[in-house]
């Protein structure tokens, strides 16, 4: 099928540009000698996952044990719970994925720790539970090594589970470089002072999770890390290429539009909106725009109704025709996906393959 | 079931508050002599749609055809499209409805109303087409009485269309009364203007459709306005508080969350994010937050990660347990319906009725 024929607003994504992110991110890996598990929340899409994985990504991680199941179904045999559950059937609903898949979650509470081991304990299985360690994102996460020390000495003594290593989330990093080396030796500090302790208290640690896209490529900066779990490096995004991130030519993904409307002086109007894009704002750079019109860079992304993309071409010096299709780089790729049932894989002007978003709008 | 079995996060609808609402509006309606065509883009759901048509409503207004066709199979045979169509398949496809629906339009442009005509023709059907005019929003619409009047003698030249009447969104009107008040007499006068230029040329114009829920209660005051299409009524959501459109009690639909994280100080974690509400920021008011916690009005709601909650405790003067479930008010509650693909209606603590979300997720 050619691209022209697909019906608008869909999601493509530029198969030769995702096979290169692909192959980076795991040539970095393996050279670094640091484990890749990638978060599938960026594309919630097992066929991918399954590409993650056979290029060497040592498993995968998610948010929900509803996610976990599509995954382990499509023959992901290693599972990352990176998120705190404190309900029992969300944790036996995880642990049920046992019989095929090695699984693992991180907790930063006695309860959630207990929830998940009494779920084990009840499959007989051995459950590697690592703590999050909060290192400056102020989200989730103990708050220091002696907290830190306690809850993995309590995990060990949970019948179900052992203390699986420490883990987190450098979220307050997609920020300029000079930022980023101010935040490093602090995440380095609370790293190194939580992995002292625990080992001091004859504990392994057996594992250091990490990562995130903004940070992947300087992965070897960070203290101990054994794993990062990176989710946008095989698509990218506006965020990632504003913020200095990655280049506009790595990007995969884009969203094909089409115009409805120029009736309005100075704006076009096309049928992508809030419902296609997500509302999620540009988070580096000014802050200003939903989206980057990739045949008009004068063009202004500025307004999102639910189905409406609002575009100021006062600075833009093409002409816009009704029917005419844009293809649009979004703010968020994560936020994108997940409006969308289908994801469409492109070679040149080709489609080659069609994806379902299988693991899209999961409760549990 | 009892509410407390649902998985979280669920959106839960107040079945006694969406009543009262749906009431409220259809004895207004029926008061005002003004018809009612509910804009189905907010809970896209077929079961609400035809309660809305059993009190009264003339018809439903959607955004696309694929939505139109979820709607259409369900029973509902009064469709108004919207939105702008200027793609042939489109217009087939919501022409293809016209076996067992009224159908009718809007647009702005000769190149839809030509789009449109041509399905409309081929299936030897008869189109109201009605011309969408720019009261002030600035997003779709011809811009004057000259422009609609030669559009709609444009509309009325093709063959399968007739003009319909004259369509405008005062989208610009979710604002305080004092700026409402500023901007009534400017839409008044450009329907007015349209309106009398198009009669004087030997038009009828048998509708004129506006509306929308900040000004559903005030439709008396619009010139010449003989339907509405308001969306949120009958479940409004924080913006509609905030700004003073509805009252909390006539709050229906919230979404239930767990707190799975409170080891950062002054900071409960609870697991809804921005693909539970969306990040629909608040219109209204001061703008800040992404809902309001119903158990804790002293709770910040102020960020957002895709699958965590964050809220500023520092004021609260309750204390928050893991595992405790919170009610939450969205902000945008079309944004947060499109995220989920389930509505559970609940009496009081019972869970009486599961709607699925049909008409979400469409592309055409």
């Amino acid at each position: 099928m050619h691209i022209s024929e697909l019906d608008t607003p869909s999601v493509v994504v530029d198969l030769d540009v995702l096979e290169r992110n692909l192959d980076r991110m795991a040539a970095y890996s393996a050279k670094a000698g640091i484990k890749l598990r990638p978060h599938i929340k960026t594309h919630k899409t097992p066929e991918l996952a399954l590409r993650q994985v056979a290029l060497g990504a040592v498993g995968i991680a998610a948010a929900k044990p509803g996610e976990a199941a599509i995954m382990a179904a499509a023959g992901l045999d290693d599972i990352f719970i990176a998120y705190p559950i404190v309900a029992p059937h969300k944790a036996e609903a995880f642990l049920a994925l046992s019989d095929t898949a090695r699984l693992s979650i991180s907790v930063d509470s006695l309860e959630a720790a207990e929830c998940m081991a009494k779920a084990s304990d009840a499959r007989g299985y051995d459950l590697p539970i690592l703590v999050e360690l909060d290192v400056g994102f102020g989200r989730c996460g103990v708050q220091n090594a002696s907290a830190a020390i306690e809850l993995a000495q309590q995990i060990e003594k949970l019948p179900g589970a052992h203390f699986g290593g420490l883990m987190y989330y450098p979220g307050h990093m997609m920020v300029p470089i000079e930022q980023q080396n101010i935040f490093l030796p602090r995440v380095n500090a609370a790293v190194e002072s939580a992995y002292e302790a625990i080992t001091k208290a004859g504990l392994t640690v057996p594992v250091v999770s990490g990562g995130s896209t903004p940070m992947a490529y300087r992965s070897e900066e960070f203290s101990h890390l054994t794993e990062i779990r990176p989710g946008m490096y095989l698509l990218n995004d506006r965020n990632l290429v504003v913020g200095g991130f990655a280049a506009l030519e790595e990007c995969a993904l884009s969203v094909i539009t089409t115009v409805v409307s120029n009736a309005v002086p100075n704006r076009v109007i096309h049928d992508g909106g809030s419902k296609t894009f997500s509302s999620d704002r540009l988070l580096t750079g000014d802050h200003i725009g939903h989206g980057l019109v990739l045949q008009d860079s004068d063009a202004i992304f500025y307004g999102l109704s639910e189905e409406h993309g609002h575009l100021d071409v006062t600075k833009s010096t093409r002409t816009y025709r009704l029917g005419e299709r844009l293809r649009i780089l979004p703010n968020h790729v994560c936020a994108t996906i997940n409006m969308h049932d289908t994801l469409y894989g492109v070679r040149g002007d080709q489609v080659e393959t069609v994806w379902t978003v299988a693991a899209r709008g999961r409760v549990q």
